[in-house]
């Protein structure tokens, strides 16, 4: 196999719009598989990393991590996917095989760990190129292009049957979501639960508490237009804090009679980190971090909040193994057990996606997803 | 019944040594118990109150947390207990009837803290005097009193079989690093556990881990002099930070081939109890905090140490439920499944405390045990 020509939206430096373009990439090695992306949703983290402040982003680069795609080809030795399998990338990888994946105990596959930080591939190549100068993997996914290059283990199989423009936002922000609910907190009928931040892992927090029965969801933003779709999915309460003089923490402890059973951050701010774990309940509530902080940023509190009954703990990836569970989730919305298309504000082609960035920053969109064919 | 002397060890003020005298004492009232005590650890909770950088210190105060005693007389409406009856202070108590009690989830009853926590029996008012001046309670037990009134609810009947001037330590340290290694982290056989501290609770959890069947038990501590009692009772490693150049932590997770499934801040030291959280293996270690830190100070770390899976949780009173399951603590010791005697390395009476207090801070007691009757 020869190597192609793809059209991709490549992040030439921090904090610039994309630009789309054709650029160079290679057949996939050992171990690996070329994949056509059919849609991608753009996702915080994109843009996290767009700006600069994430220590692992490395210029120029793919950006994309919430994609849905078909299998093109295959590298040698690959057995688990065939060419026309429907695969949502996976950038929390599953090879069985690690410490990590042995455990039992944790999704965080650690087999490609180094070289995905790195924007590389396994091999410590890239595949993508432009003009000759190398051009860096993100997340070891890069779904901002029609054609990506992908581990093996990296790769979720799933029913032919999802609309991949759809279920690609299972990929990231509503997994992760349903995930930390349900494995990371495990929230049980009847239990009071605080979502902080409804953009899209909030909403999904949401849409898993309503799965699991929560008998009280507190829906958290300072942009009241968020409100009236998180009631849509479910939260029982929305608040704003910038309605109170007093921190958030006290106006939910008094709202909840003690503080609520599980909080989850969903923004990535590190003083709601601390709000997020105050307004748990003495004795046993639990907080849940998802959201990712800047680079160097600290969560503190008093030890006294832990050592009076509190816990915190963080998700990544909803605690989802994402080649054994994701298929599972993938089912699950065919079933009809929850929808997706709260989460879809707007879609549009590759070549908006610019537009895409700047709908988010405005706290216009949930999500945008990006149909190549469009 | 009328009012009675009692020889106390009186705090007139912090930072003053203790003041060997009689002081008043009124008889227990309503859901109330006159308690003689027998013997009585100095722990160093106790010499934290002292020193006056504990906020709900209130002077002057009877101190003393850790004892074993007699009931001696019954307020109005007690019922559970009766003249004779061998019983260990709580001050942590169990109601039965709050919330918290309720819950099922935690040991933390609330029934009776706001006036705890104030100095006060629950109706508000001080039992002790000394010419007419209230003099406080402390943790709702002033166990270095011979004679303290303490409310029936904060009372374990125990097995009159037990030597009070034993299981007096299971009143507070013993208990507290035996349950939090069984209760709040549920360490499971072959386990690796950290243990930062080797004062008696964090023997005690070293003990605990032991039980147990922790794989490798790392003993940590700056003084190691600490070092030989910790290998006796059962910690594989021990680790002076003095040694290193680097964070202890990094030490710990090299030296455990990606840290511990498990780790104890048994101190009370904030930098110590991050040290504690970062030597947990990514994916899944859990830090339980346990000692008690100065008055506003605070605990940081990233988040990303929590979102790659570690959990950060505090223990009081090893999560163990004072009435319903203190008694079955005393039982195993009678039984033979710990001992107690090497946490004793010294015993004296009520007029040399203060000689207590001078061997604790200078790291040469893990615990005294005064007898009232010495």
């Amino acid at each position: 196999m020869e190597a192609i020509k793809t059209r991709a939206a490549v992040a030439w430096g921090p904090g610039q719009p994309l630009s789309i373009e054709e650029i160079d990439l290679l057949p996939p090695r050992r171990g690996e598989v070329l994949v056509r992306i059919v849609a991608t949703g753009v996702c915080h983290t994109d843009a996290f990393t767009l700006s600069g402040r994430d220590p692992e982003g490395k210029f120029p680069i793919i950006l994309g991590h919430e994609g849905g795609g078909i299998v093109e080809a295959l590298g040698e030795g690959v057995t688990s996917v065939e060419v026309g399998d429907h695969v949502i990338p996976l950038y929390t990888p599953e090879c069985g095989q690690c410490k990590f994946c042995k455990s039992g105990k944790t999704n965080l596959c650690q087999a490609i760990r180094a070289t995905q930080g790195q924007g590389l591939m396994p091999d410590g190549t890239t595949r993508f190129s432009k003009g000759g100068t190398p051009v860096y993997h993100y997340m070891g996914t890069s779904t901002f292009s029609e054609y990506t290059v992908i581990p093996e283990i990296a790769l979720a199989k799933i029913s032919r049957e999802a609309p991949l423009e759809k279920v690609c936002l299972l990929g990231c922000g509503v997994t992760t979501g349903l995930g930390a609910v349900a494995n990371t907190a495990k929230v049980k009928a009847g239990d009071t639960v605080a979502v902080f931040g409804l953009g899209g892992i909030g909403l999904a927090v949401i849409i898993g508490a309503v799965l699991a029965k929560a008998g009280r969801i507190l829906a958290i933003d300072i942009n009241p237009e968020k409100f009236e779709i998180a009631r849509q999915l479910g939260a029982t309460d929305v608040v704003n804090p910038k309605d109170y003089d007093k921190p958030i923490q006290d106006v939910i402890v008094e709202m909840t009679g003690g503080g609520v059973d599980f909080s989850f951050e969903c923004i990535g701010n590190v003083k709601v980190m601390r709000s997020a774990l105050e307004c748990c309940h003495k004795g046993w509530g639990e907080s849940v971090i998802i959201g990712v902080a800047g680079a160097g940023e600290e969560i503190c509190t008093r030890p006294f909040q832990l050592v009076t009954g509190r816990v915190w703990r963080g998700s990544a990836f909803g605690g989802v193994k994402g080649r054994t569970e994701l298929p599972r989730y993938v089912q699950r919305y065919l079933d009809g057990e929850f929808e997706l298309d709260t989460f879809i504000t707007h879609t549009m082609g590759l070549e908006d996606i610019n537009k895409a960035f700047d709908l988010m920053h405005e706290g216009k969109s949930i999500r945008t997803v990006i149909h190549f064919n469009k």
